[in-house]
């Protein structure tokens, strides 16, 4: 049977078999200088000329999120979408940002609703102390639809390479911290759209409205990982994507360890509660489409977790590292009674 | 009245107007690393903790040759229009490329039709000596039609300060080499295929077919460029894209010289000689839309020009520089005699 992803119209299959076809038709070559990928959230290129030092670069979208922003006449965040995103994914190798380019394409350019999406990238990126380097808009009738467009973007950090998390430190009895999440960020919109029908959005939800609640902006986490790691040793970095816990966490921890969440330690945002009713989503759907209220997670020593809690704001312990046997999960969500 | 390009759907003023009003909503902040761009071909952005050298970054799009190449049902191309545009879009700086990520978005992800692309892409950037870093393929059903994909990409590269050409040391009686382009390269397919209807894309056109010779790919001036570079004096350079020699090659010249390019120097490809008839494209339309045949262009001093002719086969001199009082236009064409 289907889940309601791929019933929404996103095959997660066909996306998994692109990627092993991808490694396929790449994997003849490499370039020398390129450097194995923290988990593949981005790319590391090794400075040429600098031993100590690689740039990171990570290309990303804001998916379908658009098309909840363009029902709403709302052009102005889904900038800080695009840009938070792709800081945060490539915070997970620890490197800082240093500049960013857009890249919008419209099926009818109209100049003030490109300028009110630019002025949102580069607010965005003012805000993360990141370069709006350039960009690009193409006009493409025929490609899209004349009231659609398209937002994706790449960003170019820096990172010192003896300052970047180790997941091999990564021990049975860790904690894990978790960053709170607003939203659904950019992740899980095919289905959301398909079980909060347009004429709802203006719909009062708890003190916002079903569209405003769906398109409440992806946050930056540079200031509170920033923070916690001048305080704190940090092993270990996940961006709840695309894959949500289940599909992110893993990927940036060795194979002898189960990362444990325990689903009562931290609260679910109300929108993500609502799209779990609507859509009878299973255990295993909820955490692999939408990131359940968990934005970020960071690996640390217990005697680290109270210096990092104080440090960032909403910051909690979400979860636990424990040995691994194999054939075990690599990642268990308890679930919270209910 | 609207010309050709109008007509065919895309809005140059619309897209002039939207330039205007970026840098109205960006300007209130840059980056203090962000250097001034070389006539806008890409950006550049002081290295930190580094004097000497500058990253270079450049976003671009296939555009509309996608729907060609997508008709004719050809998916490995598309990567070499891709790469070999933005690789020549540094190059003007005189940036050397590091590494790329590519974006691909799909109505309805087709695994093995997205492997041919990105294994163009990476044929691409081995080719140019460049890293595929990473990449992002974002299936959207809703903004995409299920049989359209658009792709675009950035590139990242390096460029010492000391060796960039400088616009500044242009003088009249300096010589315009041309590099020879192949075909459109990845300009002007939207008022191309207004002018040549798919099913003629089969058609017998010279040697080749209509199609065929609106899919010849954007080539990579990368190897002409270090071979000229290396022999004689280059005092700017221009990629001849979006806006034709018109707009491209004047944006890297000083204010006190006007570019004089005579037609009879060089070569109108056939295909562009057939959109020229068909659409009964004014002069100024086909330098402005169409490249014409020249795909990059160096500004030498004369003495250097034998031995830039000899570095590189197919580059000629397709015209010179003069002196420019107020008022008079920043590059003539002189068309040949018909």
């Amino acid at each position: 049977m289907k889940d309601a992803y791929a019933r929404a119209g996103v095959d997660i299959d066909a996306g998994n078999l692109a990627v092993q076809r991808y490694r396929e038709v790449t994997e003849a070559w490499s370039h020398p200088d390129q450097l194995g990928s923290l988990g593949g959230f981005s790319g590391l290129f090794r400075l040429p000329g600098d031993s100590k030092r690689a740039l990171v670069g990570s290309t990303d979208g804001v998916g379908t999120k658009l098309l909840v922003a363009a029902a709403l006449r709302r052009y102005d965040t889904v900038g800080a979408d695009l840009v938070n995103h792709c800081v945060n994914d490539i915070l997970v190798t620890g490197a800082d940002p240093l500049f960013f380019l857009d890249y919008l394409a419209v099926g009818k350019l109209d100049p003030e609703v490109a300028a009110l999406v630019v002025s949102g990238v580069h607010a965005a990126c003012r805000a993360n102390g990141c370069a709006l380097l350039g960009g690009e808009t193409a006009e493409m009738p025929g490609v899209y639809r004349e009231d659609h467009f398209d937002l994706a973007g790449t960003i170019v950090g820096l990172v010192e390479l003896d300052a970047m998390p180790d997941p091999n430190r990564v021990q049975p009895g860790d904690a894990i911290v978790g960053l709170p999440a607003v939203g659904l960020h950019t992740n899980g919109y095919t289905l959301a759209r398909a079980l909060i029908a347009e004429d709802e959005y203006g719909v009062p939800f708890g003190d916002t409205t079903y569209g405003e609640a769906l398109l409440a902006p992806h946050p930056s986490y540079l200031e509170p990982v920033r923070a916690i790691r001048r305080v704190a040793e940090v092993k270990t970095m996940a961006h709840v994507t695309g894959g949500g816990l289940l599909d992110n966490v893993p990927r940036t921890l060795p194979e002898h360890v189960t990362a444990v969440f325990e689903q009562t330690r931290w609260d679910v945002p109300p929108i993500m509660a609502e799209l779990v009713r609507r859509g009878e989503l299973a255990h295993e759907e909820r955490y692999r489409t939408l990131n359940m209220g968990v934005g970020y997670t960071l690996i640390v020593p217990i005697a680290g977790v109270d210096a990092a809690l104080r440090a960032a704001p909403g910051a909690r312990v979400v979860g636990f590292v424990q040995p691994r046997s194999d054939g075990e999960p690599r990642l268990i969500v308890r679930p919270a009674r209910t």
